[in-house]
């Protein structure tokens, strides 16, 4: 049986004068552990729905795997207990060491100044996206994305990301983590084989550096945002090819990088 | 020379109808990478300011180390390349596998079953705190925080947290990382041995799992936020005595665990 993403709790509001006991829905969060061919690898926590595409997103954008049916051999998810069971044709192709390793590029050259780990250098593309987006079409993207989140409606506590092509939105997942709503995604399109590199993520959290490596595992040539972003962030973007556009609220927005997809 | 924390960029802002050529400032994103005992243990993005009380606070809220002045030989920040040097007089008393080992706790006792990593069922606290708050100073304090920072004002893109009694804000903390705001005020504490018990912390992220844990590790009985909490969050919170007040906005809030902290 799936598991509840949001549970009702008894709570004291307060309204500036008088204290009221009532009920609220909570955001459920809920830690899940990746077992890959037999051992420990990552938890993970985060809103119990859509698994197997967060799992199999994590693992792409770690740079673990790149295929979904070439390269993983089975995919159990164990709800009660709160693990993942991943087994892979092959051994995971990424040494331990190099995965978390931190990355010094040259301070002179302009390659990949915005990295700092290795594997990002070595999974993050630049893009070759022809997309173009109309500057109304950023504002109505962002709004059929939070108007559609009812989980967000409900309890203020989760982040929304959705894949969209210029006209509407096509997908869309949801979690307490904003790392996780982005894998989710992205698994998404792995396991249906949606090709996504003339597709725009739209995302309602900020645009961290890696958030912005994220986008750019999983292919996309706009990224959207109601949120501020990081300056490393657009320094990457900038060199990724990445068209950044960040708060998108009232419609009003902010356009950093690459605005040459926008009209 | 100290880093700057915002770096201005040209962006185009859309006003609803037309686009116009501007600034803006953008919170920094830094690498740092903490080298402990001569090792690589992790690298964190964050604001480049108070990076010591961050590296303190972080290997604290990992089990690394409980004391700052018995335990650090030497911290030194190396702000060109990005890396902190730690070395401890002893070895790090943390077994590196047991430390983000899945906990499985019993799932009929009620003890500690919110606890995801071994870590931090030996970490985490349940809190004696006899403060006091009085609800009208929950609205003042999460005000006084949120007024006080330019950063947020100027960017729209990081996180504060701040440590106060029960009548004003002591300590304030900002990143654009939720986790390094509160490591950054813990580690200040630690280095000043400021006691923490009787304090309130005010933060302007969302409460999960991971905050509330963090919380209970600096020591708090009372957790203000502007945001939501997750009901994992409240579980623990429940079980570790702490107080938890969340979506402090506008004069309003809702108060969800140990209320009786709050008069």
């Amino acid at each position: 049986m799936a598991k509840p993403i949001t549970s009702e709790q008894s709570i004291i509001r307060y309204d500036g004068t008088t204290l009221i006991h009532g009920n609220d829905h909570i955001a459920v969060e809920f830690p899940l552990t990746i077992m890959l061919n037999g051992e420990e690898f990552a938890t993970m926590v985060c809103t119990p729905e859509n698994l197997e595409d967060m799992v199999i997103g994590f693992l792409a954008s770690e740079g673990i795997i790149r295929f979904y049916h070439k390269e993983v051999k089975s995919l159990t998810i164990d709800e009660n207990r709160g693990f993942a069971y991943v087994e892979l044709y092959k051994k995971p192709m990424l040494n331990e060491r190099l995965y978390t390793k931190r990355f010094i590029g040259s301070c002179c050259g302009k390659s990949r100044q915005g990295f700092y780990f290795q594997n990002d250098v070595r999974t993050a593309k630049t893009s070759s996206a022809k997309t173009i987006l109309s500057a109304q079409n950023c504002l109505a993207l962002m709004k059929e994305m939070q108007n559609n989140s009812t989980v967000f409606k409900d309890t203020g506590g989760v982040h929304n990301a959705a894949l969209c092509d210029s006209e509407k939105m096509l997908i869309t997942r949801t979690d307490i983590g904003r790392h996780n709503a982005l894998d989710k995604l992205y698994g998404h399109c792995l396991i249906k084989q949606i090709s996504v590199r003339d597709k725009i993520l739209a995302f309602s959290g900020r645009i961290s550096s890696e958030v912005l490596l994220k986008a750019s595992k999983i292919g996309v040539g706009i990224m959207l945002s109601k949120s501020a972003p990081t300056d490393l962030a657009l320094k990457i973007a900038d060199e990724l090819n990445i068209t950044t556009v960040g708060f998108i609220r009232d419609n009003k927005m902010n356009i950093y990088t690459h605005p040459e997809r926008i009209v």
